[in-house]
């Protein structure tokens, strides 16, 4: 049994940890942190629980949690968790950080868009925890950066291709729809079901902090510098983000050699749907699930290569693709526990 | 292994066996049945099963049916569910069955609110898979009928409560509000996105066919004939049903051996939550789960006690449940299969 | 020219004054409050309004406000709305209160379901603002108490049936579900879009603040003390109330005479529409608009009157009703300002 | 009085012309056709309307129904329309279309899309109504076209740019995410509540047939043939289009000479509003009114031009600017019977 400890059990991706362990057959969570909720039982705060959790949050020092655990699955803002995982590494356990404060290699990018960091020295042991790409590092890691739901869901479908050189990185568009539960929990109005609900926005154009996650991996794939547009939209629903990306062909292949990159690219990889061309993703067919839907399209008029990609953004999006990080960094089968169908209707 | 079979896997009960028996361990799906869909792969109609089932959608007849499991769930309409059991029931399969046509024991109080029966002979035999209350029972039965949606969530609550004569059986109201998922997932301008969304109904008053299987059971744990007032309501949401209650308390006893009433009678019943007051029960905290969350009240100004309680009509209200029956009368663990939280957010 | 005041115009009831208001030919808008932006252009909180308003949010003195005004929407919570309320009635301009302050006369009852009152002495003065059962004393009133959402939708059906004595009140039951926009504009996690869509919960069971108004009501309406049992639930939507009510018939009548009973008591008033049987009331149908429709059953099984209504519940169930309101006050066609059809879809 | 008749009355957009004439004071509505309701109440298939219409669905030949009206607003599907458009304009009165039918002034375009158009000639009369374009044709047109939504969307902030050069052409990308509304009110798997509420995604890539209706425009602007990538997505919400479109910018001028561009074009157009820079569009902000709100940003990292825009797809997007087209060609107050603000929350 691997013992884990959740930092951040109040959130939704604590939560959503908590509901994926259950069906995890090797784990047991032993320890479930919150400020917020401290001395509570969990179940009072996520009736949803009751009767499958007897845990109670509490909020323990840096050595005491990592006492109680093999692995911490940090799901704390970014600032907050660069503040403690240098202290869980040095105790010994390994961390998966659901923030951002670990995706970044460079310092001054993530200077950049954050704020200074705090313990710049642990950005190259991180590893980029896209389990797809970046599996046989993962494997050996002591500190895994989980990809942030956003970035999952651009790099997947556009990896493979600017890697094969088949789509021009000058040209990307990134356009993402996202559910609500990607902007946390806290109280605010602009969450609010009323400010939500029968609405559709864009947010963050052209500022959003994903966009230095997405061009950094891009990057690596194209082997050069790439810059990207980014601009994410809120839709009114609770789960699940569609990202659609539009760049130019380079010509090198027509629409069933861009499919073959993509089949051959995830060809061992289960939780990568390619589907095919009547079927286009929803993302209601991966609700509550880690699957990754990507479908390819070839504009022929214009030339341009469109792909259209789903994914949870609290299941692969962040606690589904942390606990498949875990699965790899202990060596156990990648699905053990994430292997449920989308909850649909 | 169990190897069971799903009569009529186009719709959303269908659909959510396939979900829910992919997590149990002890069974196999041998054959999916669909007129509609007959030929086509069962992942092409419902692309959340890509990659997690391989089967294709079947007509075959009972015969041909009843040998290929051990088991058959009819998720039929009713009349068609009549039509087909007896010859399965035959060829030494059993039958769940979720359609209305076997819960009804009286045969004249069948064709009162629906047609003629046209095996009233079966109906004696067959068996009301409400569990937690016919357990014993279901063990032995060859056919399960198993509950409709909205009696699940008004019978859990009021049973044990008009069993022990601390409410006034000609004094219930029973007012209920289901998510649209069981208005089933046929073309119909009434159940279009546009004409539910941002909108609130009440539908069937004092003519809903669950009426009747209500007051069958109530009666029977009353001891005398029970009729209720029951009114159906249609909420903008996918899944749950929410029941609130209300029946003159006949002053036997207080909240609190209200609430010790129904904690003895469900003590062994892991599936039936009893909240504690200050958390009321909310259709979200069991969506997706096999769950049914109750909370009861008495209100000291009028002397009547209000119960609310929650499932998910497709879960408890109906393929979870069948497989909870399916434990029973196999002998599993109950949990087996739908030990997993709710999906929440 | 009216010319009225907003005092709370950050709130949904504000801002819903200001739409409806817009379409008013006889009255023009000079004053907007509002602490929490005060200095910001009315348009910049609300983007709906701009090209439309021109006003920036003010927070001035009573006096001031006076001064700018001959008639004040107070849209502010209860306790601040009593604060000042006095002091606008003695610059002598007319008062039409959208909270709770003015609407129970008996000061020991308010107090006991909200705090101690600050001038009970203006209780007696103010006029209970529902016009169909008001109109006449509404016509001279300096100052009125806009009814609650789920009192108009409880009594509009209820008064004239327990006015004719074809209900016993001893069994009234009022089970109401609202939308969400009547929790207010506040940030809190409990209103957040995860928290309620796709959830359907009942709260305050057995303790919401609108019970005392309803049954103040209705007991004027039997002309003896009448106690309900009152339970809202809340509903995934922005806008509307649904409210289903029992009680037992007392045989006086059948259902064509029930009927009878609302069309004579609203045969002037256009905005409560009965619907004919087949036709069922639902929120869709008044959203946006100032309408009350209301639908009865007599359910012969169990001897019980059901009766279902529906209205906006910030409009006829606050911000239009107060339109209205003023209309009367001020001799106006009531419906000025507010002919307008649901948006539907 | 201008008399008007709808023909095709039991769609979204024929129910949405009722609603909004209600509101206009120099119209009667003298006829509302359908031929699948024919002889009963408009209120009993739409009951919002009950109390404000009086109307009977008929289903008259073209003849008696011009001799019903001034003006014909026909809401019927592309095919129908221009198999009765010709007869009506022979008898005199003034037709605007709805549908698709006479927006493609090529009609070998018009068939390579749809299919053959069986009165060509009439393409060249035909004027696009897109108001704020072609007001001073509009104004002696005997048959407009009304625009569709999406291009309505797409057209409004991209047409004065690609006219003022500041953008490249060949490198425009319309990403659209639509409301519900725009499927119609046809019954439909697809369009059910389960299968679009919880889900996001996109359709029709790269072959919706607003495809050409945008190029067709966008090149009138450039003064040469555009291509584009268009790709509409599916919100799950009744009302509303917020488009976001990428396309490289030429250098010519900075982000406040786009906005200036945009804002010279638009100066007499109260309808359009450019938001300023901290206030993005969003469909709540627009839902029941017939404003189409723009934004604009030039992202220097990628030197592209980004703008949003927000409508109701079924007011300016289809029967609003239907009206809006009406009050030109009689010259009335462009502002007559649409000056509501949006309904918000």
């Amino acid at each position: 049994m691997i013992e884990v400890a959740i930092m951040g059990g109040s959130g939704y991706t604590g939560v959503e940890l908590l509901r994926l362990l259950k069906a995890h057959p090797e784990v047991q969570v032993t320890c479930v942190t919150s400020r917020k909720h401290e001395g509570r039982k969990v179940w009072e705060v996520f009736p949803s629980l009751k009767g499958l959790y007897d845990l109670t949050f509490t909020n323990p020092s840096p050595s005491v949690l990592a006492s109680a655990a093999h692995l911490v699955f940090t799901a704390v803002p970014h600032q907050a968790a660069m503040a403690v995982v240098p202290a869980l590494l040095d105790q010994g356990v390994k961390v998966i950080d659901l923030s951002a404060d670990f995706r970044i290699s460079d310092p001054m990018v993530y200077e950049g868009w954050y704020q200074a960091h705090s313990c710049p020295e642990l950005l190259e042991e991180s590893v980029y925890g896209l389990c797809e790409i970046y599996r046989e590092r993962i494997r050996k890691a002591r500190l895994v950066a989980n990809p942030g739901c956003y970035p999952t869901s651009a790099i997947i479908p556009l990896y493979p291709l600017v890697r094969a050189g088949v789509l021009d990185p000058e040209t990307i568009v990134v356009d993402s729809k996202s559910g609500t539960s990607g902007a946390g929990r806290s109280a605010s109005v602009a969450t609010l079901f009323c400010e939500v609900n029968e609405g559709f926005k864009a947010y963050k154009v052209g500022s959003h902090r994903h966009t230095p996650e997405i061009e950094q991996e891009l990057s690596k794939g194209a082997g050069k510098n790439v810059k990207i547009n980014f601009t994410p939209h809120l839709v009114p629903m609770n789960r699940g983000i569609l990202t659609t990306t539009y760049s130019a062909a380079t010509g090198k292949t027509d629409l069933n050699g861009l499919r073959d990159i993509l089949k051959e690219f995830y060809s061992g990889a289960g939780f990568v749907r390619i589907l095919p061309p009547p079927i286009l993703p929803n993302t209601a067919y991966v609700r509550g699930s880690n699957f990754c839907d990507i479908w390819i399209h070839l504009d022929r008029r214009t030339g341009r290569i469109i792909t259209v990609s789903a994914i949870d953004n609290l299941v692969k999006g962040a606690s589904g693709q942390a606990i498949q990080n875990m699965n790899i960094m202990y060596g156990l089968d990648e699905w053990m526990g994430l292997d449920n169908p989308a909850l649909y209707p």
